[in-house]
């Protein structure tokens, strides 16, 4: 078995836009893609034969702190890591947890060696240090691990960031560390993807991007955006990491996010997305269409017997009418959430398809132009 | 199109079992059969993809009230009837809305004339009489319409029960004429059964049988059932209404029951079954396996990595895990929800085309008196 390899076909002549594919153990990844959320082992409200067949995504994601907490390593090692105990046979990205150790956990503290937090489920201690997380990431057998980082608040001031990104990039040796020498648990090669950070600082983001990249990885990772800065902000952050990470590896930007965030950072050069948006805004009745976004609990879809979305070609999004989704919604039924969260992830997917044909094809940036004002459009 | 027509095949030469096809204008029904429920249409947490290939029943039901509150019926004949608003081409029964109009409307009265109830939604008032009930049948467009009954409380004492039956009966009158003088609403044929009452009094059962099978109806339902008697009691007055109830017609209990209720009932001549059970217990956790039942909640489940039950043909029983469904109902994942319904269902189906096919072999009395014991086992 071997180390996670990056083939790039084409970059895009009016954008930074490229279309590669990603060789893993588990198969291969076409690039641009989108990742579905999968925290405690399933993408929430689809089966995996759902998730396989209607939305069809080459890789998911699974998040090492919940985890951790849910069902625990030693179940998780029983059953011979995450791909066997949710019988999924494509590749599997975790995260290193750090988002949710800030984001969910109770009182938590950040010292040199790593992060203590209580449980959001039962209060009890714990501590994540880039040793603790490799291992852990290595016991879920994730293809692709993610470094522990910190990251630091939307609106950080530099020297907080300076000593946050300095913080990230000791933690980086440590994982590197940790990671290098320890084997595969399960027969197929794990990769690690270290973590850019920096804040909105260009200095910062530039000198971590060189850190990042001297490490050799097999890919990259754009941490700390979609955190609450400006849309232009963000956009500014991204072109200036990509213009610094290596070409010949993928670059993932963590944790982002609309339809059109996700074409304006395919046109500058990112490869790899994941997002909640997707299956949250879905459970709240929120649609992403191929003719823009439906709220499909208002009075006007009442009695629209079309399909959801025949732009797509997914059974799901043709098979039921909005007005019976409205239903569903106004009866709080559970399939509400299915259709819901079936049809957003199955449109993630096909915009990430159609952005590569388009590069493939030579015509990405004034596609992605186009599609932009049409993807916002509020239906 | 045609009424709904019956073939008896077989009976059972050591108890009343019987094989046999009902034929509808939306296919056929082979029985004995069990109906999955389908609320406000959709079978709880279920699409209708997972609903055919994994569970396939030969029909559903639809609750009446709840349909009726929402969408509400001038969106269900919008829609062209219940079929076309879920999308669902197979056969469906609906309920008369009785049921629930005691079990979950507010303050409710009953007269001649019917029941003013109050919505459980919005408190809004509304009337179900015979007539009205007979309306909303039509434009939901089951293929069968139950009658408009008074069901009594499991204790009724003899004046109340034969004071309701009678009520029942006269409102019966009432639906065969609405009925007859009214059209099916969207092409295929629609087809009135009507409902035995009685409570636990022999006498009154077998007149309302009689009662019953004077109208010569496609079908007849037995109600009252499986509402806090004894199970002793329920095999008596199914046995005594089996025998007072035409042979040549689908005889149908109403809201029956456990996996073992319905082997007993088929054994005393009942064709057709409906209940939440199924769904209900699966979404708190109870499965009922070709083994046993199962509480998955169980610690003792934990790191158990076989199949949910290998014993069904049915591609979620043998894709997860007992470990893994456990894990997802820890975290409240909602594809818990799913798996535990679609496992239950598939199961009930297994169970009736089993019986079926052990009528039609001629040892279905043996095969059930062995089969009893496994499933009320406690794994
Ligand atoms: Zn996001
Ligand atoms: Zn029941």
């Amino acid at each position: 078995m071997a180390a996670l390899s990056f083939l790039l076909h084409t970059t895009d002549p009016h954008s930074a836009a490229r279309a590669g594919t990603i060789t893993t153990d588990h198969g291969q990844i076409q690039t641009p893609i989108f990742m579905p959320v999968g925290t405690v082992g399933s993408v929430k409200a689809l089966s995996q034969q759902q998730l396989k067949s209607e939305v069809d995504p080459h890789i998911i994601l699974g998040n090492t702190y919940h985890l951790y907490l849910r069902p625990g390593m030693d179940t998780m090692e029983a059953a011979g890591g995450l791909h066997r105990f949710m019988n999924w046979d494509r590749p599997i990205l975790t995260d290193s947890g750090g988002y949710q150790v800030f984001s969910l956990a109770g009182t938590r503290k950040i010292t040199e060696e790593g992060v203590t937090f209580r449980s959001h489920i039962d209060g009890s201690k714990h501590l994540f240090s880039p040793e603790r997380v490799m291992d852990i990431e290595r016991s879920i057998g994730a293809d692709i691990m993610m470094a522990f980082d910190e990251c630091p608040p939307a609106q950080s001031e530099y020297k907080y960031a300076l000593n946050s990104m300095n913080l990230t990039h000791r933690w980086l040796d440590r994982c590197v560390e940790r990671f290098s020498s320890t084997p595969d648990k399960y027969g197929h090669t794990q990769n690690l993807f270290p973590i850019v950070q920096g804040a909105v600082y260009h200095d910062l983001r530039k000198a971590s991007c060189e850190y990042i990249a001297s490490k050799g990885a097999t890919g990259n990772a754009i941490g700390g955006l979609s955190v609450g800065e400006p849309e232009p902000v963000m956009y500014e952050i991204a072109a200036l990491c990509c213009a610094h990470l290596p070409k010949d590896k993928p670059r993932y930007l963590m944790g982002v996010g609309t339809p059109w965030n996700i074409l304006e950072n395919i046109a500058l050069g990112v490869d790899m997305f994941d997002c909640v948006m997707p299956t949250r805004n879905g459970r709240n009745a929120m649609l992403f269409t191929t003719k823009g976004v439906i709220n499909i609990d208002n009075k006007k879809w009442e009695r629209d017997f079309s399909p959801i979305d025949d732009g797509l070609d997914c059974e799901t999004s043709n098979y039921y009418s909005k007005a019976y989704l409205r239903h569903l919604f106004k009866s709080k039924e559970y399939l509400s959430l299915t259709i819901a969260s079936v049809q957003n992830l199955a449109f993630y997917l096909w915009l990430v398809r159609e952005a590569r044909k388009h590069i493939l094809a030579g015509d990405f940036k004034s596609w992605k132009d186009e599609m932009v004002p049409v993807l916002k459009t509020r239906l």
